[in-house]
């Protein structure tokens, strides 16, 4: 699991079309676009040894979790992100990691935007300029 | 050197302040802020292995301008960024190594947004929802 994070003023995404996988998630008009402010933007990948790493999540969070912090934030947008450098994971157990991890942030009464598995999509956004508005982790 | 590329509809940056590194551009008011339409971003890393790569420049900019012609773009914007998970070169390597790419892709007459090295900084972009809209590569 690796992810690229940005701390945004506001996010903005609207879903184009279809990606070119096996693995596309059923959209509906309620999560086709969706905008969120002031929200830490989390690029992801899973990654093939994630797969036997049961607790990756978990790891992962406590990551996120610092960041969201440190910067008193309570929204977050999940964008599944395939080029950020590692071995990908299939896209079965990306999906359910994505899926997952929503879900655990929910529970932390989180605000979570997680963008639809498998579409390509329009991202709009304004990353704010201060030292931590930028940060990149790899959970080994 | 690796980069991230996004295909946008516009991006925009201010410069906010200095970075914490041993390596700051000085800066005018013409570079303190500025902005851009249909563009391709690249966000680079240069990496401890380009310091005795001596074409590595070379090599990415066949790349780049693989992606460029595909998408049949003018524009492009360097943004010096080091979280893209490599092992980064020196500061004054990459400082000299973007300013490098700069010229080149000017002398083959592409408008080219170079952000200023070593300060943080907002952006503000919107992606667009193609499918070469983000590519990412490593050049060895």
């Amino acid at each position: 699991m690796r992810f690229l994070s940005f701390h945004v003023e506001y996010f903005h995404y609207r879903v184009t079309k279809k990606g070119r996988s096996k693995v596309i998630e059923e959209i509906s008009e309620d999560n086709r676009e969706n905008s969120v402010e002031n929200a830490l933007v989390l690029f992801i990948s899973m990654e093939k040894r994630d797969e036997t790493s049961p607790d990756v999540l978990k790891r992962g969070l406590i990551e996120i979790e610092k960041i969201i912090r440190q910067l008193k934030l309570r929204n977050i947008v999940i964008v599944p992100f395939a080029h950020l450098f590692g071995q990908l994971s299939t896209l079965d157990f990306a999906f359910e990691s994505f899926k997952n991890l929503e879900s655990i942030l929910i529970s932390k009464d989180y605000s979570v935007l997680r963008l639809p598995f498998g579409w390509f999509n329009e991202l709009e956004m304004k990353a704010k300029g201060h030292p931590l508005s930028r940060i990149s982790r790899i959970i080994e």
